[in-house]
């Protein structure tokens, strides 16, 4: 599939981190109180190629929408229409996203990538088809659909990048999404399927025992081409995670930090830095989510989320949970006061003599 | 020391928190897949007595700024001098503090309790006294000093509450209040003082050694009062401790939510709970900060941090980070769309067969 070749992903500025390191040391605080806050901080300038950095102008969420074949397993607690009736939720502002990504400052974009009904026009403009193959038993998708929904992926990137877009959240929304996320994740980290299967919206015993039998089927497909990302995606994926895959690898080439969600949107991103490799450089993790594979996911990427709070509804709540972190790190290195500006004794370089009062 | 008698501490509102969970059940979600956030949602409704909940009309941070005698002992990386100089970069807006409560959205109070110099009249108007008793070899305050200081965070807490603070985040400022810190955290948790010592502002391994010797120096003089806080604060704390201790009390007696910081007010917290038995049900964990006793601290508390970022700064910076948190969970349960209304629905009732796609 020669169609989805990456471009050499750039490096974040290497002048503006060195200056945002710098910068950190000068500020009225103890050097690394701020702790990952710091770190953060250093990394947007790095990513914005400024020091100190700017406030993020226009921060977008998008939403990838599909459905699953899989789902005719019973593998969700709910049934598969909740798909569309979720993306009207989502475009009518009443989902749990759309709270976020307004608590958060940023704005919120659906996109119908393979939604099984049909959408609003606006939304559906780069769907590759409806739902996916049952990956248990057959391919998820066409080597065609791969590669459409990839390039789908990319071009959504492309347009939030071209509209100005400086900071992009994503997330996922589908009924049975997670039970190929976690296929994918054991395909990609090597843990076993009942290590990666989880209670995604909420399945009761039953439910489990079914997730966890549709992973171990999809795995045996899945795990012979686990080495190639796109016949991955083609055998056990779905045209969400591999438009995931296209956005998160064409927002690197295209210089944009990302702060990335839950599973699914982490294996989108292990799949990402496979094609494009050096993208990785320019995500966050958002959170870590109650899914157990996400954490796999999550050490192969060699990423430390910024929040762990037990989220598991995907939609890039938990990413929009962390937003204000970035935004916090941003401004402590661009709006405190350095010890000089402020006229406050630094740390004392030759530290006093023993006192007497510590002697025994 | 019967001066310091608190009235009965009322208790959240249950009808409000049992309204907020049925509430929580009726969104456009999986119940429990905003994990924390939806915990946090019922704590800030049964807090305001009313689901849905109110946004904060008026959330404030109160920074308790305070020398201290042990500083001599050369247990900080810093001079005891940048404790002024950094109350007045709080009043200039350089510090940390000043940006994390921009982010937030939250007014900055800084109250000089017994810094070691002059400070402007407005912030010295509970001012107890300058410093505190070097509390390896003698007490940190008199008795009337203890009263005092409790009674100025008692007032200080009511005049936020009666200018009409809706959500109270608590701060400290002061060279060396980790050691003091760290020495009631010891004395309370029954750690070893080892195990207590953290870097504090960044101290080199000298200092480390110094300010190790400090702590169990002072812990000798605490242990035997350990079990009565009044005089723990007399023998073993400070004014800024202690007023902290009376302001987090009479925030719940006045019904009142507050975020905790890092170690000291953590501490300042399990002295509060024992005078004020119930207060603890109005606070809420921020953060877990990079000094080790904290960790002890809140699991004494019982309570589970928000936010776990490495921060150990102080001013209140680790609650200010974590409050986008508690706004976003008090949006989501009162912003969100029921499944009625979004026309979403249900979770299925009866799990479907198991399906022929997943047969062995």
């Amino acid at each position: 599939m020669r169609d989805v070749e990456f471009p050499e992903v750039p490096r974040p500025d290497e002048q503006a981190r060195r200056q945002a390191v710098a910068r950190q040391e000068s500020l009225t605080k103890p050097v690394g109180s701020l702790g990952r806050l710091e770190e953060l901080g250093v990394w947007i300038a790095a990513c914005q190629g400024t020091c100190p950095t700017r406030p993020f102008a226009r921060p977008r969420l998008v939403v990838f929408a599909a459905d699953h074949g899989v789902a005719a397993n019973g593998v969700s607690a709910y049934p598969p229409e909740v798909t569309a009736q979720m993306v009207t939720n989502l475009l009518t502002g009443g989902a749990a996203a759309n709270v976020a990504a307004a608590n958060a400052g940023v704005g919120v974009r659906v996109a119908d990538i393979a939604v099984d009904a049909d959408t609003p026009g606006p939304i559906a403009g780069h769907k590759v088809r409806r739902g996916s193959g049952v990956i248990g038993r057959e391919d998820a998708l066409t080597e065609a659909e791969v590669v459409a929904a990839v390039q789908a992926g990319r071009t959504i990137a492309d347009e939030e990048v071209d509209g100005g877009a400086d900071l992009l959240v994503v997330g996922d929304m589908g009924i049975a999404n997670t039970t190929v996320a976690a296929t994918l994740a054991a395909a990609l980290t090597g843990i076993e399927p009942v290590a990666a299967v989880g209670r995604g919206s909420g399945v009761d015993d039953r439910g489990w025992m079914r997730k966890t039998t549709s992973i171990r089927d999809a795995l045996r497909r899945g795990r012979p081409v686990a080495h190639d990302p796109l016949n991955l995606l083609r055998v056990s994926g779905g045209a969400d995670v591999a438009a995931l895959t296209g956005f998160l690898a064409q927002a690197a080439v295209r210089r944009t930090p990302v702060v990335l969600d839950g599973l699914l949107t982490g294996v989108a991103a292990l799949l990402a830095e496979d094609l494009a490799p050096g993208a990785a450089r320019w995500w966050v993790a958002g959170h870590r989510s109650a899914e157990p594979a996400h954490d796999a996911v999550l050490r192969q990427l060699g990423k430390e989320p910024l929040v762990d709070l037990g989220l598991r509804l995907g939609e890039g709540t938990g990413a929009l949970a962390a937003l204000p972190l970035l935004t916090l790190a941003g401004r402590a290195l661009g709006e405190m006061a350095t010890y000089e500006e402020a006229g406050v004794s630094g740390p004392v370089i030759a530290p006093p003599p023993l006192p007497g009062a510590v002697r025994d």
